[in-house]
C-alpha cells in the first residue's frame, strides 16, 4: 500500500473533511486495512486568493514547503484539498520527486465519465480569476457555467464564514443560488472551494452536488491501494 | 505558535475525532488562526493489546518511527491519541527530544482539579491489563473501579466495532454498563480508549463523560498557542 500526503491547512476543517472522506471511502474492518496517511495542516499558507487577486504574500514557499516535508517522511504521492492552490501545482510538481494528484483535473475526468457537458461552478474570487477550472475542463469539453458579480460576492462571504468556524450563514442565500442555476438548465454543480461541502453540511442542504473532496479522496484510496 | 505533532492511526477514527477536536478547541476565525498539525496516521502501527496480551508484534518501533519522523519534519511536541499506546510512552519519550504528551496523565490531572476521587474505567483489555491508568492515577489518589470480566468482553466487542467501522452495536448493551456503574455510586467514567468516544457519538448515548481525547486537544492548544 502507498502512502498519502495531505497537504493541508486550506482551511483545516476542508482538510478533516479529505481525511475523513478517505476512512470512509477506504472501507477497512481493522486498524491496519486504513492507509497510512501523511498530514501538514500547514495553517501558515497565506491565503491562495488574496495572492491571486493582486493583495498578499505569495504562498508558493509554504506549499513548496509542506510537500517537500511530506516527502521526506515517505509520501508515495501528494494531494492538495484546497481548489485555489492549484494555481501553483506546477510549482508544487516541480518541488518533489512523487506525484501531485491535479484535484480539478480528476474532478474533470469524473464529469466527463458520467458524460455531463455542462456544470455551473461554485469557487473563491481567486479559483475564479486564475482560470484553473477554465483551462483544464476546456480539454474536457465542459462548459462551465460562473455566478453573476453579486452572487460570487454571496458565496465569497460563505466561504470565509465557514472558515470562521460559523454556521449561522443565511441559507436561503445559498439555496437561491442553486435555484438560479436549475433556471439556467444546469443540474450539476461543483463545490468548487473544499470549505464548500463543509458549508453546505454545516447549512444542511442537500443536492446532488459534485463534490472534488469526494472524488480526491476516492483517488487517494484507489492510489494508495493498487498503484 | 508551537506545530502539534499527532502519532495517529490507533485507529483512524479516533485520530480524526483529535483532530477535529483540536479545530474546534482552537476557535479560530480563520485559516491562519487555526494550528500547525503534523500527523502521521500510521495505520502499521501492530495492534496494541493484542501485543499486551501476549499475541502479537511488538508496535515500539513503528511508534518511535512516527515520533521521529514528525520531530524531524518540525513537531514542537508529540500526541498520542491511542490510551493502550501509553504502555509504550517511555520509549516514544526517549526516542525524540521533544515533549510527548501523556494524555492519562493530564486526564488524572483535570479530574483532580474537579475534586472528583472515583472514576469508573472503559478501556481495552491491553490498556486494563498493563495497569497503566491504575499506575498514574495511584499518585493522584484517584480510584478507579473497572468493568466486570463479561462487561469488558462487551466493550472490548464493542472497541473493535468502531475499528470496523459499524454503527450497529447494541446501544442497551453499552447504556446497561454506565447503569452499572450508577448503581454503584460511580457517578464519572472515563472513556478510555480513543474510539470510545467516537462509537458513544455513534450510537448516540449521552452522558456525563470523561473523554481524554478532548482533554488532550485541549492541551495541545494550550500548548501551541501559550507554550
Amino acid at each position: 500500500m502507498k502512502t498519502v500526503g495531505i497537504i493541508g491547512g486550506m482551511g483545516t476543517l476542508a482538510t478533516i473533511d479529505l481525511f475523513n472522506k478517505i476512512a470512509i471511502e477506504t472501507n477497512a474492518k481493522s486498524d491496519s486495512e486504513h492507509l497510512h496517511i501523511l498530514i501538514d495542516n500547514n495553517a501558515q499558507i497565506p491565503d491562495r486568493t488574496k495572492f491571486i487577486l493582486g493583495d498578499g504574500e505569495n504562498p508558493t514557499y509554504e506549499l513548496e514547503k509542506s510537500a517537500m516535508n511530506l516527502e521526506k517522511i515517505g509520501a508515495d504521492f501528494l494531494a492538495i484539498p484546497c481548489n485555489t492552490a492549484h494555481y501553483f501545482y506546477n510549482n508544487i510538481d516541480r518541488a518533489v520527486g512523487i506525484e501531485v494528484v491535479n484535484m480539478i483535473e480528476e474532478t474533470a475526468k469524473n464529469i466527463k465519465k458520467d458524460n455531463i457537458n455542462k456544470v455551473g461552478l461554485l469557487a473563491t474570487s481567486g479559483t475564479i480569476k486564475s482560470g484553473i477550472y477554465d483551462r483544464i475542463f476546456k480539454d474536457y469539453d465542459i462548459e462551465i457555467v460562473k455566478l453573476s458579480d453579486n452572487e460570487q460576492s454571496i458565496i465569497m462571504d460563505f466561504i470565509y464564514s465557514i472558515k470562521e468556524g460559523r454556521s449561522d450563514f443565511e441559507r436561503d442565500k445559498i439555496v437561491k443560488i442553486f435555484d438560479n442555476f436549475n433556471d439556467l438548465d444546469v443540474s450539476k454543480v461543483i463545490l468548487g472551494c473544499t470549505e464548500l461541502p463543509v458549508g453546505i453540511d454545516m447549512l444542511d442542504i442537500n443536492g446532488d452536488f459534485i463534490d472534488p473532496t469526494n472524488i480526491l479522496a476516492r483517488v487517494c484510496v484507489e492510489k494508495a491501494k493498487y498503484g
